[in-house]
């Protein structure tokens, strides 16, 4: 399965190549779906009043939007300290891109019932995104030889950043909705990792020296 | 966050073409899902009577079908001139983008209630596009340091051109519909641009070799 | 407005890139989503209960996706011809794409209606694209210059086929399926086609070694 | 029709780069549709309760992303193999991509009826897919001379491979979660087929020696 894959270093290159414009794809086609079930109300007076019927939908297409946007921007970063992709790689990319096209699913279920049992479900299935982007990650720094030379200790800082970090904020920012010094402790945490990010760049160039 | 993005000259036009494939997939998704909503009558009776029945909807697809082509091309003519990007310039994309997926929502409204509601709506929805092209496209050129170098009156001109053209013009065509006029209005205002575009090219070429 | 277009032979290149690409896309979607309003019967027993409810739906589909596919060939043909775009292209590439994503519409009106009320309509669609997509290469060959050097009779000719085969060929296979000599014509044809395509392919190549 | 493809060695290249990317995106799209049929249940109760009445939905959706995953990988590493396009190879790849297209209705399909019914025909479409990717593969590698040198004992054991795995697998699968011991005889042949393709990769390079 993957004999064609590992021995030639230029093939990987190809693979890697496609495996992202497909990715990208699937990304582009799920965030644009986002708005494919919102339709307008049967009957509306004034943009005061079609906005307050349409508010929770057009809230839950921002807050999906912004999800798939967050997790383009991971896979993107991720995907550019890759030289190489294989067979598990391809499955593992699958999972991802599986859970991503769940959330014009999940966004449906936010608005239809917003009491408080579809957000649990849907921080979860955002939360999973991650961990499965961490997961292929892992293999590609870790075991599979993927990635371009990483410091190990950057690579676990990535790995658990791109894990933890957006299923996290997500699950923060609806938690800020009622009590609003959640947002004080996301500034805090956001100011936190920007610290922390340059810790990691110096600690990392520091053992490139090394 | 921009610590991998800003680095590398080279990076960072890896970066700006992956940007660019997934924003021609999702303006591609959009303009194609235009059509999706529009269903053929119940029962129909000869060419004329279903163009009668289904003549609104194609009228409003043929108006959203020019809005998303005219946007590709300007988000076609700003990304020509950018050399980098990074993850402000993202996020500003995916302003740019949100909006874009918005129109089919935009389109059925327009449909669906054509009195005079609606018009407003989908009139300011399609200068919001304009204006967060503008936006991109400022931050790219003044801020950023993103955009090849530019006059800074060519990037004052095309940010203002792109901010208020769309709009104003769709805003004008509706308007024009009902007051015949309208279109003489612009058709003058066509015809003042082609001969501001030219002045303002002429400057910029002054003002660089100066 | 084409400033920027017409005076680099390089941007001219990335710019046919970008809608080589974008124009892929939207054929793309619109050939996956001709089955998306497909949905199975309420109630089935066995296979042959299922097809003979779904029969004249995955008939239509399956014309479709031929007549997109027969179109994504005669558009990747013209456009291996091409050397640069402009705004113009872009408009009238932009008419084709509207026209082709309009297709799932004809398709679900072909299933609906099946009597002949529809089919004229459906293969006056088919037809259009055909044309437009013969203007497009009417203008990048005989007014643009965006063609690489071709002789006129070859021009012409390839305008002529790409504007009236697919439409004709769509009509006549309708035709053929209650008249079964119709099979024979469009036999006929192809041979007569395989015949002309060689001879103007000689025609051009006495007229370029001239 | 073939004139312009078979003369060039780079317009062929040219050529099966975009039918690469025009597949990619019918791929993408199909994927991210098998999930867009799937609605939230009018009322639930608790997580459980989500769980109990979409699960059905749920496992078809995950069988028929893990089958469009397995074809697109099939796909890709046939056409990795493959050197230059042509006419024939877009209507064989049109033919693959039709039958990946009518996967979300087949999918459709299997949550709505989950008798014996629908299994049969869902099997049949996906072992057709497999078929209709060996079709273009020997067209490719014995007819139309498109692929890289290959020993005809690998071309012929990609071709069997790639035309019986994956149907008789999924419905292996199905016939697994009624007879658990399937489960058994699946990782046999895994594992006899990891054998194989080493013994088959041997012999080719023998036979490349030779």
């Amino acid at each position: 399965m993957s004999d064609r894959d590992s021995g030639k270093g230029d093939g990987g290159g190809a693979h890697l190549h496609r495996l992202v414009l497909f990715s990208d794809a699937v990304f582009a086609i799920a965030i644009t779906l986002l708005a494919i079930e919102i339709h307008p109300p049967h009957a509306w007076n004034g943009i005061g009043d079609l906005f307050a019927k349409m508010g929770v939908k057009l809230w839950a297409y921002a807050i999906s939007f912004a999800v798939v946007g967050i997790y383009w921007m991971s896979h993107r970063r991720i995907f550019e300290r890759l030289r190489a992709a294989n067979g598990v790689l391809d499955v593992l990319n699958f999972l991802v891109l599986a859970l991503v096209a769940l959330l014009p699913l999940g966004t449906e279920l936010l608005w239809e019932q917003h009491g408080g049992q579809a957000l649990p479900i849907y921080v979860g299935l955002v939360a999973a995104i991650g961990v499965a982007i961490a997961l292929l990650w892992a293999y590609a720094a870790f075991i599979g030889g993927l990635a371009e030379p990483t410091p190990k200790a950057e690579a676990l800082y990535v790995m658990l950043r791109v894990a933890l970090l957006p299923g996290f904020m997500c699950g923060l920012s609806f938690f800020s909705l009622v009590y609003p010094w959640g947002w004080a402790v996301m500034a805090a945490i956001l100011l936190g990792l920007r610290w922390l990010n340059g810790w990691v760049a110096r600690l990392s160039r520091a053992e490139a020296a090394a």
